[in-house]
């Protein structure tokens, strides 16, 4: 690769490394944080109804989708952003509200796409360590910054704060964005939606990826007073006018609007977590408390890349991270009953 | 607005302005230049099949979709880049590959989405007037630039350039990187495609949207050197994982393969164009000759505004752009002849 035509940009890029996607089936794929059960019923009928309307673009500003969802969290419409993705939505987020004189911060330990963005835009950023025992202590926040974001719960440790704690940090910082990256909120911790009349530097950021089993479909969205929307938009039609296909936007606003649906997966998911962790430290692994769809683990005797080359061999794909502090842990996305304990099995001839 | 919160780059934008999407049915919509017909039969059926799916991430690296590709242009995988919709496909054109010291030269009438990214990546530019009578001179472009893009045949004015005149310019221009954006070429003009073998530093944009009659489903493709491919996959990778989601993907790769209905579609679209063409000039009008699914008229005695304004009143849209020597031009797309005949019945009472 000479790499000649490049710009300076692409040359000094670190992009994110995704956990794999494998072709191959049979397979038990606990390592991208998908829902184990497939999206409500309801997605599939509202998608099947739109694709008569494929040859048109779809509407540009997704109305629909925005007001269902300014519905559901009794927000206005021009309170709600929404995107391919909430990586989209993320992209969006530092380059039209993050690129400041100064630093971001976000935990030295959380979702590792927040510095290749930082990279992609020239964003500078400052990295706040965890503590010991892998929390985010927010008075280490109350500094001099260009915008905080961190996910609640983090990601990968599944640790989560409370909202009164985060409300604490938002009458400290009233002067950048602080961004609530709520990937994982619905699996057990506390959203922050109802501090947004309160706070006008406030944005949540959610995805329809995990709690609403859409992964397939990429839509995120972002929720915060209207002058932070009005910024992303700016930004979005400056980069690509329709972004969110005419599918992605029925079935988005088919699997909001089914909330009953919603419950029942998002509490059988939260209750095999709970048996999992039982299990895990059973076979004497710690577990982080897990307000999450995963659970981060590690075990005093056994090497994570072992187990997890080991777990792979035994056809059980969970995600190790090489990174500092935390390449002893294991990132385990909960699945079915069936799943985990098809995972112990595998676990148990393991560290036997 | 306050704008308080938002960053510089938000605060200086120029956002791109989509032509309208009206929510009321019963219009005959000529002005986003989409196809009259459906896809082929066949993307149904493989969106249908792949709703199964949707709780598990697309492959993040859309292969089998790329393969098609490959396949459909007798190029390698890695010489192909998808994204969402060509919109996505050139504002990681722009950030990786024309983001360089020197300008970056395009037309003074073209996709006017072009200084939108300039204005998003603080891109310099240069605009290179067409000629008298709208065409693209090429022997202008002989200068020092940081990159060349125009779309071929040009929009909004439907004029094509021929595959040797673009030769002659990448002979000439082999410092940086030369893209023709091809978004309307399957309506009679000559692609390069077959150039890419010749020219390290060719890129060609193409999307799915017009000829593929898939403007709902949003995607769009680069192909090109595997270097300069590299370089929209490292912006891709640290913008968004997952861009092209699993319906588009599979609704894509069924479009690709169904070559028979292609063409079919493509010639009933040129075959209608060349009437409407004939019927315009029959009033008056003077239409640029055209190889895309619109056409660009102008009539001597009647202003193009109030042309736009009376067809709307008669439920027909079309676009008019309010720009600097296109002002008294209105871009009309191709739809069916039963379209092409209520434009003219409104044309006729209105110009009569």
């Amino acid at each position: 690769m000479t790499s000649r035509y490049w710009s300076d940009v692409a040359r000094e890029l670190s992009p994110y490394v995704p956990g794999e996607q494998p072709k191959l089936g049979s397979l038990i794929k606990l390592n991208t944080n998908e829902n184990p059960y497939p999206p409500s019923p309801q997605v599939s009928a509202a998608i099947s109804e739109e694709l008569t309307r494929l040859r048109l673009y779809p509407d540009p500003n997704s109305e629909r989708l925005r007001e269902g969802l300014a519905r559901h969290f009794k927000l206005s419409v021009d309170q709600v952003f929404v995107g391919n993705g909430s990586d989209e939505v993320l992209a969006h987020v530092f380059l039209g509200l993050l690129a400041q004189d100064e630093p971001v911060l976000f935990p030295d330990i959380t979702y590792s796409f927040y510095p290749a963005y930082c990279a992609l835009y020239g964003v500078d950023y400052e990295e706040i360590p965890l503590s010991e025992d892998f929390e985010i202590r927010l008075s280490d926040y109350r500094r001099l910054n260009g915008g905080i974001i961190f996910p609640n719960p983090n990601a990968p440790t599944g640790r989560a704060l409370s909202r009164e704690s985060i409300r604490g940090l938002l009458e400290h910082n009233t002067e950048s964005v602080v961004v609530i990256d709520e990937a994982y909120v619905d699996f057990g911790a506390e959203s922050v939606v109802e501090l947004i009349s309160e706070f006008p530097n406030l944005l949540v950021v959610q995805t329809l990826s995990k709690s609403r089993a859409l992964a397939g479909l990429r839509v995120g969205y972002a929720l915060g007073d209207a002058d932070l929307i009005e910024a992303l938009d700016r930004v979005k039609n400056s980069f690509n006018s329709y972004p969110v296909d005419r599918l992605a936007q029925a079935g988005a606003l088919a699997a909001i609007e089914d909330q009953a649906y919603f419950e029942e997966k998002r509490l059988a998911v939260m209750a095999t977590r709970d048996r999992l962790v039982a299990d895990l430290q059973g076979l004497g692994f710690e577990v982080l408390p897990s307000a999450a769809n995963f659970v981060f683990a590690r075990h005093p005797e056994h090497d994570a890349n072992d187990l997890q080359q080991g777990l792979r061999a035994r056809r059980v794909l969970v995600r190790h991270f090489d990174a500092t502090r935390i390449d002893q842990f294991l990132r385990i996305s909960v699945g079915t009953e069936e799943d985990s304990a098809a995972l112990m099995v595998a676990l148990r001839e393991l560290i036997g």
